[in-house]
């Protein structure tokens, strides 16, 4: 039960992004009136098996149905706006969001069938827009990608500060600094909550300038003998002006390669926010690569994360139609692997080593930056804006402890800190701030085609086949004398290899004939009959192998 | 065919650990003669499901079985000894090794029973031992394991020498320094080829050394207000003697969590290499841990990889039998996560700060160093020795590549340097070096009770079970009509999640009939039909779902 949410309080639910890392959804409400924060998606760890993507869980969108009024996007990363094509589906809401946010969601609408119904509207930066009784400010923020956005959102209660994802970047790739001039205003003015990214929180420092990164370019475009191959992420627009820039300084063409690159590249470049500063620099056809000279070319690419698919995976997999890695390439991975990808994104290099390309990456060179605000940074904001309480979000557990202690050392008050998780019901008043209930926000996985339908059952049935395998047991019962008719059939898989099993599986047959024989009552129930197979089998197979595959017993009754 | 030993060669083949990391294990061969350089494990990876651990394959060494002599160990390291349990039961030869090393081994194989057999012979650092035509010459190296040696082998085509893991430490908490002054003697009477540890190959500069982290416990002791538990390898005795050194100073007793942690630690105690300065600052007994004040309590335990059933993880877990996590507890992760490690980690982590702990680990804390050389420790090994031939050992294909470019830039002849992986056999001679052909390494896989079993077919149907689950389709089949005599029977187990799936797999059932009923020809052949089932119904399953589960149909004719 949602408990009532008073006049006097704006109520906030995160349906994902705090405690976790991604599908970032917040939404904020006051009294007959809601905005949805940032709608994105997740990518599913390790144990999710066979799941391709984790969209939040929509319950409580549902709930508050009526009082729905707008979504409101911060930047254009995945995991803040992914889930709107299926939100979409649910809840026809106008979309606030900055030019390139926008047109990065396009193609993804398009692809679903709703770009006609989707209501887009466009905003810039210190514009503010009215949604009910919210006066939704937009800032500029430095981050990863163009035209991010921090939000101040003025409402009857007071200012409600979300800096979405953002770092300090004083020389950035675009040249738009950070609106530290509205951030100081903001504080003057008074805030009355901050929601802050937490997500490097546990880094001391600052994160370095994007700037960094151009000198080392510099150096592996003036020495590099053949090809140049970067692979970083397709929504890491500035890096990819950073390459096109070095390119054209070391007389280089560039192609664009892997299908959300070739995308996010045509968005931006239509949009202005990518410059190439010669239009025949561009291949635009990589299957006419092989025809230039190849320390004449560039290659911009997916995969710096080591996805199967990705173009850079395929090079490394002698795979890809276009590009044969040859000695002489140099091969740049312009990332940095997300937990859980470490080792697919060490394998990718190690082949590329292997086929002779020089091969960059973090470790050794400083081909990338974070996108992340450090703890230095996390200290100025809030230094800056003095907000009276203060909420951590955006990031694992111990960011938002971490962020929790930089808050109090900087003098935020320790009582008005709340480290709330995802699904925490949280209402804000003029004095206080405290967790009233909690929603449900379960994973809502998305696996091939449908939404919802793979639940924790069958991923822990798929965790089960993944750690010994399966064996299937088919047993024709005479329900006249409880006998078997036919031998049992035994068949597994993942299980032991065949040859070596088979002694082990003509005893189990053995095993299973007596199980069911010893009983020696005509009709069995057939449930009796699986459990006793399940438990039998069970036990003899683990006093053989130590193991325990998911045992199917079939039992038809003739 | 393993090509023919020319007398006037030594050869080389390695078993394990080069072009990638762990189960070191390699053969040098002369003549008649031949010794084995260390016999490790390696954990399995993330896709390799199921697996506990991962041993060398032995092919090789049951070839020449007739000319091998000895093992011969460098450390006391899982991925160094690891195998010599499984390698015993085939190769009944003496093993060479330090004190601690066998002292490490020793309850090893105990547990498989071999201890009576086994001949173990003790060799100290600056010892020489003869092995048929080998003069085995052995120096002290620092590792993150005392009673770590180098070796030299002076054969008579000249002076091998193998680094084994190394770091410079020329402040290592046991007090024993690297042995430069043997490198230097062993430069200056000329090396033929050098084995050197590539692990770290990809890190400028140096690594720290040990002493580092002594600050920093110092720091963690002085502030910490309740319980301090620390978590590290348990064959990290250094980092375990400086959480006892810091207890000390600081007026805690110490408690060992965890099965190896306890071993270790009493053979690291029995044998010398862990002091502790008063016996009765020990807890003997987890069980009675509650009785002592919080504040004069430290725990040292195993999970510093987030390993399932280790002491952290179960702590973290509400699950450990005598210690309860509470707010005022500092948390010491000692530590780096190793690759495919890491979310496990964090998720432990997270778990912890969630109860309020304290959690310290290598991103906000220096509580952790390496136990490998970086780059320029790398230079002054080459340097010191200046072999006529180099071949880069332990790492991944790219540490080793690396390994070769820094070699070539402090003067090794680029064609006197070998980048040969695990299975190559390689002949080196008094002027040249060179692969002369390959061996069976394929994975062994330890799986439960079993060795080998487990091969790449069953773990390709792990992966495959895991991705999408399994449906089993039974159908009992009248031979003379080739008719269904009952509806198909379909059970699925990690497809989609069963009420949703009902009427899918309702429409399946008539699938597959229509399917085996079309050839209309009576007396079908089983397996005929098997292959229609599984291939129609997954068409029909993944046109409706995306998906590929493991079809397993299952005729029955009657």
């Amino acid at each position: 039960m949602t408990p009532h949410l008073p006049d006097d309080a704006v109520r906030l639910v995160s349906l994902g992004g705090i405690g976790e890392i991604g599908k970032n959804c917040t939404v904020i409400e006051y009294r007959e009136h809601a905005i949805v924060l940032d709608c994105g998606i997740t990518f599913p760890d390790a144990e999710m098996y066979g799941v391709d993507l984790v969209i939040p869980n929509f319950s409580y969108l549902r709930e508050i149905r009526h009082k729905l009024r707008a979504f409101v996007l911060t930047h254009g990363h995945e995991d803040h706006i992914g889930a709107l094509p299926f939100a979409l589906r649910e809840f026809a809401l106008p979309i606030y969001g900055s030019r390139l946010t926008l047109g990065i969601l396009t193609p993804k609408l398009e692809e679903a069938g709703l770009e006609r119904e989707a209501d887009l509207r466009e905003v810039a930066a210190r514009e503010t827009v009215t949604i009910g009784p919210f006066r939704c400010e937009f800032f500029h923020v430095c981050h990863s990608i163009p035209d991010a956005m921090g939000i101040a959102v003025h409402t009857p209660l007071g200012t409600l500060v979300h800096t979405g994802d953002f770092k300090l970047d004083y020389t950035p790739v675009d040249g738009v600094p950070p609106d530290v001039q509205t951030l100081g205003r903001l504080g003057n003015d008074g805030v009355q909550l901050l929601l802050s990214d937490s997500t490097y929180a546990d880094k001391p420092g600052y994160t370095p300038s994007e700037a960094v990164i151009a000198e080392t370019f510099e150096r592996i475009f003036a020495d590099a003998p053949g090809r140049i191959v970067v692979a970083t992420f397709s929504s890491l627009i500035s890096r990819v002006q950073q390459v096109v820039d070095a390119a054209y300084a070391f007389g280089r063409r560039v192609c664009f390669v892997g299908r959300s690159m070739e995308r996010n590249v045509s968005v931006a470049r239509a949009l202005g926010y990518l410059h190439v500063p010669d239009d025949r620099m561009i291949i635009e056809d990589p299957a006419t690569l092989s025809r230039y000279p190849a320390d004449e070319v560039a290659v911009i690419c997916t995969g710096s994360q080591g996805e199967p698919r990705s173009a850079l995976v395929r090079m490394a997999n002698l795979d890809h139609r276009f590009i044969d890695i040859q000695p002489d390439d140099t091969v740049v991975v312009s990332a940095a692997a997300i937990p859980g990808n470490e080792e697919a994104v060490n394998r990718t290099i190690d082949r590329l080593t292997r086929m002779g390309a020089q091969v960059l990456y973090e470790r050794i060179s400083p081909v990338h930056v974070s996108g992340h605000a450090s703890q230095e940074e996390l200290k100025f904001v809030l230094t800056t804006l003095q907000p009276r309480f203060f909420m951590p979000v955006h990031g694992e557990y111990r960011h938002l402890a971490e962020h929790r202690r930089i808050a109090e050392r900087v003098g935020v008050d320790a009582e008005h800190i709340l480290v709330a998780e995802s699904g925490a019901i949280v209402d804000l008043s003029a004095d206080a701030i405290e967790v009233v209930g909690a929603t449900d926000v379960s994973h809502v996985f998305v696996d091939g085609l449908t939404v919802g339908e793979v639940g924790d059952v069958t991923l822990r049935d798929r965790r089960h086949l993944a750690e010994d395998g399966v064996v299937v047991v088919v047993v024709n019962v005479d329900r006249h004398t409880g006998k078997c008719l036919t031998a049992p059939d035994i068949i597994s898989r993942g299980f032991v290899h065949a040859p070596e099993a088979e002694d082990l599986l003509d005893r189990a047959r053995d095993v299973v004939r007596t199980a069911i024989e010893a009983g020696d009552h005509p009709d069995p129930d057939p449930q009796y009959l699986q459990n006793k197979i399940r438990s039998t089998l069970g036990r003899r197979l683990f006093r053989a192998t130590r193991r325990r595959p998911v045992i199917l017993p079939i039992v038809t009754e003739v």
